[in-house]
């Protein structure tokens, strides 16, 4: 799929209607400059007006021009077509059945949300926000991710406890990168507990569920990234970062996974103004990954230990990889002080997975070969106490702990599995396919399809009057059919029906009345 | 659910900052009234600039000012909590079936497409279009149906014959009416057939599928009203309306449905300008209803007959209700000349479904009395031969006819129902829940855990370190959970499992390796 760039060819208009715009907007003009100093309380109100009508000139403008016409799906966002969509359905299927096998609930919440609701969640990705135009009436935006509209679900029903999966759309003003699976509209597949629980327990829940859905899927080896927050900001502390600066540096080792130390080092001193020798002693730190032993090696840091965070974080850590052995995922998981997740909200363990076999590299042809490297991230997530507080009135904290799978990568894997293997996948479940060979038979075919409906039976015929014989059954064979219904003058006659196996091209006669039996004797063997 | 206004507290601010975004608004003004005539070319460009200064200016006024902060969905939305969404499960399973049944496959499209996609496809009710804010990209619109998008499909990868399903969110700006299940953003389930057959034959299958969904989802007596836009526009030109008014006096009888003919006609004369005597013989015609003997007495209309338009669509009508008739679906439709759908793209037959029964009136409660007459249209569509023409560079025509099926409302009346039985809906699927009534057992709680979900059995186990017994009775007994999995000390000594039936209370102790299997067998028989 190629991405295009949209354009707006520039508007070239000497017409007369120009001078009437140009009088319209020096009118404009004229009013903004005539709103009274002493009547600020209006200004936001006057200044709406006057925006409606700049944006009506401008569409104007804009209808007036010749534009050239295209016929695309918006920038980063595609279709999926029903081959496709047999595939996505498999996926979900795998997906979900591991969500109810752990006991999680559904619920639902609208694509846009106010947009006072999502200000203050994102931290530096709040500019990739999509917002609705305002026409009118209240400011909305679409949802960036599930977690805060879950938030704002649990706080305005007042829950306090829930487990709960959310699969939906959110959407991202990022750069795409379609051919890696990245996208502007996407699925996300959250999983979230909430609730007051003892340390941990929901938190090693979330990493099995992302080790048994990675694996089920069988999109190849993995690793579940684990680090905390609190370990983090321990860590920024000891290290010398100033307070106010912790969520921005946290925000610099975050893109440790896209690009090197030395790209993020000088973000941290040139663009964020750290001492190069606190960045130094942040480098020491993030090139650490292990498991129970390299908790243990942080344990005899004297500075950690000293640092109240810091030994909560690691105590925690300890935790969590226990529960993960219990869980007998603990060869998929990875304790890496790297890890640091984008988003402001997280408040302790956070989780990453990638892929790490080369299978992924099936997917990336036609991609830049630097941008081959891997499809990134699968799921990600961690825990936010604080989320939910944030939108009860007074201020009552929710612990949550989730992940979210990023589906539309692993689709890019199974899609081009799909297409390796070069096998049919069926877009359709139809089980007969009602025919005749002979003219005028078009009532007789809809009566029996009719009879077959009536029976629960998945049945399709030819749209045609007068269809040929051999293309009813070139039909069925492409759309593996298995089974025809074939009437004619005769069949009619004796009130019996042939039924053509489709692969086998084997051919018996039943009565019309033992018809519904006898195929749904051979569809559930089939 | 009620519905809440959106508002903002009016800004009232006499701070030293007022005065410097004064002068940025004066020199704002000054740019616009300064833009050049003889530049007609870079207004827009500018416009956009100025635009976003006010836009920005406009939200430094907003954050400066005390809000009311709002803990809701926007206007016209909803959240779904679990037992909704199991309901909601229920219906889409329902559906599906039906569409599956009939043979078809499913796409997907993205949730907005390109402004200029949408443009000039709904005619009057394009006002109601969500339009996304202009971020510097493409100019974005929230889709408004499932057809549009469908037939852009159709023209982008040059598909001439499909029969697909879509189900997924639309958008419209409409008043909701929450209580009927109007929402401002609603699921449509579409079945569409394109390609080019013989007369009516797709046509009659759209009406069947209503028929069998609107009768397995057992929400009451309904009605499938059907008419022939080619009919309309035929008893149009026979009743004197100019040609150049056929789709605004169209759209003036599609109000028929929710307003007197009087309110109707006016309409035409006042507001739409036609002579009074042409509205009066249109009303003669939009009373009118019936089946095949309404069809036999229009083509005894000497008049009617003599306009071709009319001919043909009679033609299509009498066509369409023999079939109906083959596929057992007669006593579910009326011909009703006072159907007219409000879209501008239908080009022949149009259906919409309605329920009649008393049963609705369920869900209304507190709804406002005069608003509880019905849930009005809960399926609707046609055919529409133009479209995809539309989108293609060469104009290409793909004739397409299919169905809506409005869910929201059929979701109300559902919901009111399963409220009206009081009978509990089971909002997670787990089968077995791990318990111990003794301390320090969660280690081995979760190892148990971990056996059953190795298994594929749905488990579920507290999260906290020693939970009460009682208590996790309790769990199990709420939730429907069917089965306990127990153990203490002595178990683990003896290498077995104690497993409670939840409803009979009657336990029985296996050894461990057995468990599986002996849970299979309960599970699969309870």
């Amino acid at each position: 799929m190629q991405e295009k760039e949209s354009y707006v060819l520039a508007p070239c208009c000497r017409s007369s209607g120009d001078l009437q715009m140009y009088r319209q907007m020096v009118e404009i003009g004229d009013r903004i400059k005539g709103l009274k100093l002493d009547r600020p309380d209006r200004w936001k109100e006057r200044i709406s007006e006057e925006v409606q009508k700049l944006l009506s000139l401008k569409e104007q403008l804009g209808n007036a021009k010749p534009q050239k016409f295209q016929l695309k799906t918006p920038k980063g966002t595609r279709d999926y077509n029903p081959r496709q969509m047999a595939i996505r359905e498999g996926v979900f299927k795998t997906i979900i059945n591991c969500f109810k096998r752990h006991g999680a609930e559904t619920i639902d919440t609208p694509v846009f949300e106010l947009k006072e609701t999502l200000t203050g969640k994102y931290g530096e990705d709040a500019k990739l926000i999509y917002d609705l135009a305002d026409q009118g009436g209240e400011i909305l935006s679409l949802r960036y991710d599930l977690t805060v509209p879950f938030a704002r679900y649990l706080a305005m029903n007042k829950i306090s406890t829930i487990k709960r999966y959310h699969i939906a759309k959110v959407y991202r003003r990022d750069n795409p990168a379609m051919t890696r699976g990245r996208y502007r509209e996407f699925y996300q597949c959250d999983f979230d507990i909430a609730g007051q629980y003892d340390l941990m327990i929901p938190d090693a829940e979330c990493v099995k569920i992302v080790a048994e859905i990675l694996s089920e899927l069988n999109v190849g080896d993995f690793i579940i990234k684990l680090n905390n927050r609190l370990l983090l900001d321990g860590m920024f502390a000891v290290c010398g970062v100033p307070e106010d600066k912790f969520r921005t540096i946290c925000s610099a080792v975050d893109k440790l996974d896209k690009t090197f130390w030395e790209d993020v080092r000088s973000e941290m001193v040139d663009e964020k103004g750290l001492a190069p020798e606190v960045a130094d002693r942040i480098g020491e730190y993030v090139r650490l990954n292990g498991q129970l032993e390299l908790v243990e090696q942080l344990m005899q840091d004297e500075q950690m230990m000293k640092n109240k965070m810091a030994r909560q974080g690691l105590e925690e850590m300890k935790l969590l990889l226990t529960y993960c052995q219990l869980f007998g995922v603990l060869n998929k998981v990875s304790f890496d002080l790297s890890l640091a997740r984008g988003l402001d909200y997280y408040t302790g363990v956070i989780y990453e997975a990638i892929l790490t076999s080369t299978t992924e590299k099936a997917q990336t042809d036609g991609a830049d070969k630097n941008e081959s490297v891997g499809v990134g991230s699968v799921a990600g997530g961690g825990r936010y106490d604080g989320l939910v507080g944030m939108f009860d009135p007074k201020g009552k904290k929710v612990p949550c702990v989730g992940v979210s799978i990023g589906i539309e990568r692993l689709f890019s894997i199974m899609e081009a599995k799909a297409e390796a293997a070069e096998g049919k996948v069926r877009t359709t479940e139809t089980q007969v396919y009602v025919a005749s060979g002979q003219k005028n038979m078009l009532e007789e075919r809809m009566k029996l399809c009719n009879l077959l409906w009536e029976g629960g039976i998945k049945t399709e015929l030819s749209y045609k009057k007068n269809p040929k014989l051999l293309n009813q059954f070139q039909y069925a064979e492409e759309h593996g059919i298995p089974f025809l219904a074939i009437i004619g003058e005769q069949e009619l006659k004796d009130g019996v029906v042939k039924v053509r196996n489709t692969s086998t091209r084997e051919e018996e006669t039943f009565p019309r009345e033992k018809l519904l039996d006898e195929i749904r004797t051979r569809v559930s063997s089939s």
